[in-house]
């Protein structure tokens, strides 16, 4: 297995700590580290793409330019491009990149892309190039905290979330046999009001996750409730408090800089860790599955084990009314025979034609403008924010961002 | 032919001035009037429907409820249910009901569809019934304002528009065999300060007709310079005029209420010729083709006499990137085969994503709607307008609207 980082103190915390769990539970593995790309891809079987080029303090930076246009929290807080900046170039460069060099040194890989945006870096790259490509997250767990709140013992529910990446909705759900949804709106009448006066309850069972629910047909799940509820939860501080709660959520000021520092604690008890050799890993941080499915998709395809797992895969006709070449986020059989999407039902008329066609329209605007370097679509996607009020705010803002020196690339490629 | 109104004077006028006509230039035609629209469809092989339900007095006072709610000129100058007032329910009701009738007494007629709105209308039959229904316009022809403007022989000219009704889009522009696009930037760069100085340019050559094309990359054709430009052309009374022109075009308050005028005086005018049988008809109004398409498909089917006309049919793969059971508006070959849409090449990406998938949504929306007695749907759809401030403004619009007397049937219909 090949570790690879262009950063290499990162990279040798990295393999420092996966040899030393490997040494604790003696497992039969090899680790190669190295900060070449290209020689991390040699015969390689799967190859798993967890980039975020240049960290997060271009976004930030980015970000506090957009609320001094008018934007608060950023351009970003409901549609991914976010994640890669204005029109989410770094990220989708890298991925393309990455593909063009795997079609190149391992063509028969597979390519699982975890990177964000997915929605946009996998539809960009099964369209581009011939790769197995398949899309990973791991929003969908939040369903479980839905069970728990509503008490139930999850053996004995089954659930299915099909949608887009950041975008999925509880198609099924349920309890003993029985459709369990009845229970979400008992919840909702009999108990939501006492629950949501404490402090701490989380954005699953947020007021906004429940309210999605009632508009659109079906329950937003995990990241659906940030990114796939409508733009008017989302205009001030005031409006997230009233739907995601107290702190506005994940994606308030608040939540997205505990988000943030958290992740920098994280990182740094790594550092430490991979300074004390003598520190028994499993005694302090015992070896257990995450619930990411990165391992499981290889298992299952190397040893041809039949797993279900929750993937984002071209549609070919699984979610009726969304083209066959555009990537979903829906239940799939895993196993040597590949991956093989699972068929949904049609979904609700207001959530296929009020958020997800949307949204699909703005994954097809960020890649024609990626690949056309289109800067007029970029700000015409921003016109289409309801903050916008008018052309210049938008193109000064999108013109703004892309004259900053760590676009430079981007300020070139994208042309009026 | 028959003649069918649920209105007696408008229907004797209308025989009137037929039977008048017909004696005058001796044509071998036999005119039945009737109130009975069940009857008129007796044997029938075309019907034409040019249904106005209740008239523009009810549409008015929804655009002046709309305007209280602040909705500058109504919720409908971008979207076309504005024409059948909130859900476009009334006219929507109506055509399908026609088409039912149609299938019991007249199922081998074909419908020739030409009553606002013609998008959801046509959709709505072709989808609820397996009536052959073709949709007509006339907007196409303002393609001729170009050329003359830009001094062109109109017999040196070739065209091509499409994309969906009232949504059309000039794909192909062609003088003396070569592309004449270059003639539009050439004019637009020397003569367009000069001539937007006169008072009375028309709206297929103002700045917004101008400006979508340069953000959309292809020339909006008739009625898409009002229907299918972005909302910031469209906000108050001070855009309409920069956008187009000194009264600010069509769909102002003084376009429109010239509109209206016009209307009534033309009513008013054959009225008046209907009491007056000693009046020659062929002396004050010669009977010459007013470019209207319904003759030409009644003559091109029944005599198989091949013509190429500008029709809504279904998309069935002419436009790529729009789905089969779209009604798009495109160049057809009518003859005795039927009707066969000519294959489009595909349309630039910004105008797809920016402004045909979008209506082609909206479209889709007030169909759900209609068909589900979804009120719901009707609220979101104007959440996505841009002069939606919150959830309240809009749901008390739609309520108060659905509150008035003429729509009784429609508040019962839209539940939430």
């Amino acid at each position: 297995m090949t570790l690879m980082d262009i950063h290499p103190g990162r990279l040798r915390v990295a393999e420092t700590i996966a040899n030393r769990y490997r040494d604790e539970v003696k497992a039969d593995l090899k680790f190669v580290a190295t900060t070449d790309r290209c020689k991390s891809l040699e015969g390689a079987d799967f190859v798993i793409c967890a980039v975020k080029v240049g960290g997060y303090d271009p976004l930030e930076a980015e970000r506090k330019i957009a609320e001094a246009h008018g934007y608060y929290r950023g351009i970003g807080d409901r549609v991914s491009c976010y994640y890669g900046g204005v029109g989410a170039y770094h990220q989708l460069k890298f991925i393309l990149d990455l593909a063009r060099d795997m079609e190149q040194i391992c063509p028969n890989a597979w390519l699982i892309e975890t990177a964000n945006p997915v929605f946009e870096g996998t539809n960009l790259v099964t369209r581009q190039t011939r790769l197995k490509t398949v899309g990973v997250c791991h929003g969908h767990h939040c369903v479980n905290r839905l069970i728990d709140a509503l008490g139930l013992n999850k053996a004995e529910v089954s659930t299915q979330m099909v949608g887009f990446n950041h975008f999925i909705w509880l198609t099924h759900f349920i309890h003993r046999g029985k459709n369990a949804y009845p229970l979400v709106d008992q919840w909702l009448a009999t108990k939501s009001q006492e629950y949501w006066k404490t402090v701490n309850y989380n954005e699953q069972m947020s007021p906004g996750a429940f309210n999605a629910y009632q508009l659109y047909g079906l329950f937003p799940i995990g990241d659906a409730v940030r990114s796939g509820t409508p733009w008017w939860y989302h205009t001030d501080r005031q409006a997230k408090e009233q739907w995601f709660g107290k702190d506005g959520g994940f994606d308030s000021e608040i939540g997205w800089t505990r988000y943030l520092s958290d992740k920098a604690a994280e990182h740094k008890m790594w550092e430490k860790l991979a300074e004390h050799p003598e520190q028994k890993l499993l005694e302090k941080y015992p070896f257990k599955h995450g619930g990411e499915q990165h391992i499981h998709i290889v298992d299952a395809i190397s040893n041809d084990k039949e797993m279900k797992l929750q993937l984002n895969i071209p549609n070919s006709g699984c979610i009726p009314g969304i083209a066959d070449d555009v990537i979903v986020e829906i239940p799939a059989l895993v196993s040597g025979r590949g991956i093989q999407g699972v068929k949904a039902d049609k979904l609700p008329t207001r959530l296929l034609n009020g958020v997800l066609l949307p949204r699909m329209i703005a994954m097809e605007n960020i890649l024609h403008a990626f690949l056309n370097g289109d800067r007029k679509a970029l700000v015409l996607m921003l016109m289409d924010d309801h903050r916008t009020r008018s052309f210049q705010q938008a193109k000064e803002l999108i013109d703004t961002l892309l004259a900053q020196p760590w676009n430079a690339t981007a300020n070139e490629h994208y042309r009026w």
